[in-house]
């Protein structure tokens, strides 16, 4: 039965790719020696930090909004997110030349909502409760028959944040996983779905904060569990999964490593002394996991998706 | 008569460029949209702080340790340095598997010895006047029979550094101007003599932080003007030219800028922010000219060298 579940194949995905080449930044494959040293493993790390808007989110927006027909693009699109999804949109919109309706809760920092109206978008302040979220998105819906991207339970994301694999095994010889950070699993599933399609010895692992464990408590149980009062440096890793991320997520992801609060921030000091870049903690779980699993990891050839880079540098863990 | 001033020319850094290559990393050149968008320039930035041991300074330690002779080498290398150049000369020795012997001010942080050590470097720690530093290392010269390699004023060194524009040059298409940072000047001279000698139509400028101007009032006044006291967040900086560098820098760099230590910090900030890589303050002192000097620059192709990445996360000005 489970071969129904997902409505999407690995054709979709290389579709997405043709169809945002020369829009989204084909992002480098870096490594560090002495990331390796430490390790015992052979990483490699896909800087996502170097994508536009500074993070993969783009990869779906992208391909989200270049899919949609002339007259549903008149429209334009809206979505709720005070992340990056947020001004991953409203970049994708404005190379569209259409709007792009961002609902945000009227306490995000205002560095967010200052990112979003410089990619173009248009914010739509709410009440920072889920219903008001939920409500005033509908209205926003209604009002401009814009059409609603959701920030990854949309097949459109998922194939474009997949497109992120396509690269990492054009790119490398014969690697034995991948590690991709798990939030709502929009890159999680995309992942997934094109690494296991292509190549189904390549294991893919996902990483996720302890604070914010429900990806991997839905892992384990089969069914969908809730984010409740998520706690973790993590911040784009705080969302619940949706039912198309989750139904990929079960059927191609081969497991999800937990990792703790003090992990992530040292390996994400590790990323920035050793490698010179920037990446969010999001980005660092991945080699959290690593890390935490030195011996399962060790002498193996694995790489990490840094999911990105935006990070508010007068808040530094260290 | 300024002609026979320098006693080196392109063709010894092509040769340099030959000798190290393989051991030292090609640095990627990276630019960035919206950096362009608020300079009016067109910046492309040659990423030095991806160098092995983080910083230009291992080209020049490369080349200088590579051109020794079997017996001189065998003896092994010493200079006086807290900073990247004792790492860089440390690991240049590594390879090549003779001693390099570092002498360090006994006030140096461990994290600085540390890093020495890491790369194979022989620490002598000595008082931390010069006076001790000078007569620590001419002991260790005379015990050991290294070969003295001085951080910036060497023709290996100075012919180091310039391959980093013979890459720039490879790379780039038509550019306006380079743009480097001015400490003691190893970096400075090589660039200015690589630049001018492959396309006099280059302008090479340099950048240095008010607090520490020593370069721009010797570049002026047509003498070396010591380096007293100097107070800069850009403590790469913070050394006086020497003979070789001065000579090469009057007679081959167009002009220096000085910047305030609130620009480098918006610099080193725009730099992490927008293009998610860690740079040094004495890195962020080219982007620092450019907006010191908009209207100058705008509209001009220009090329800032990103010195190095190696900072304190503990003690960031942001």
């Amino acid at each position: 039965m489970k071969e129904q579940i997902s409505e999407i194949t690995l054709s979709d995905i290389i579709d997405a790719k043709k169809l945002i080449v020369g829009h989204v930044t084909r992002t480098p494959i870096l490594n560090s020696s002495s990331i390796n040293r430490i390790t015992g493993a052979e990483v490699s790390f896909k800087c996502e930090n170097f994508q536009k808007v500074g993070a993969f989110k783009f990869r779906g927006a992208t391909n989200a909004v270049l899919s949609l027909s002339q007259s549903d693009a008149a429209k334009g699109v809206a979505t709720h997110s005070s992340g990056n999804h947020a001004q991953a949109l409203a970049l994708a919109a404005s190379h569209r030349n259409i709007p792009a309706y961002i609902v945000m809760p009227n306490n995000s920092p205002i560095v967010k909502s200052d990112a979003v109206r410089e990619y173009g978008g248009k914010i739509i302040f709410c009440e920072p409760t889920l219903q008001a979220r939920e409500d005033t998105l509908n209205q926003v819906v209604e009002e401009t028959g814009a059409i609603f991207i959701h920030p990854y339970n949309n097949y459109k994301v998922i194939c474009g944040q997949g497109t992120a694999t396509l690269e990492i095994l054009e790119d490398m010889g014969d690697i034995d996983c991948i590690i991709a950070p798990v939030g709502g699993g929009g890159l999680l599933s995309g992942t997934s779905l094109a690494a296991k399609s292509i190549a189904s010895n390549i294991k893919v692992y996902a990483a996720e904060p302890e604070g914010a464990d429900d990806a991997y408590r839905s892992f384990k149980s089969g069914a969908i569990v809730p984010s409740v009062n998520p706690k973790t440096i993590a911040d784009g890793l705080l969302t619940s999964l949706g039912d198309k991320t989750f139904a990929i997520i079960s059927k191609y992801t081969d497991d999800i490593f937990r990792v703790s609060e003090i992990v992530i921030i040292e390996a994400m000091k590790l990323i920035w002394q050793r490698m010179k870049i920037v990446v969010e903690p999001s980005a660092a779980v991945t080699l959290a996991a690593i890390l935490s699993n030195s011996e399962f990891f060790k002498g193996k050839k694995v790489v990490c998706i840094l999911s990105g880079g935006n990070v508010d540098l007068a808040k530094l863990p260290f």
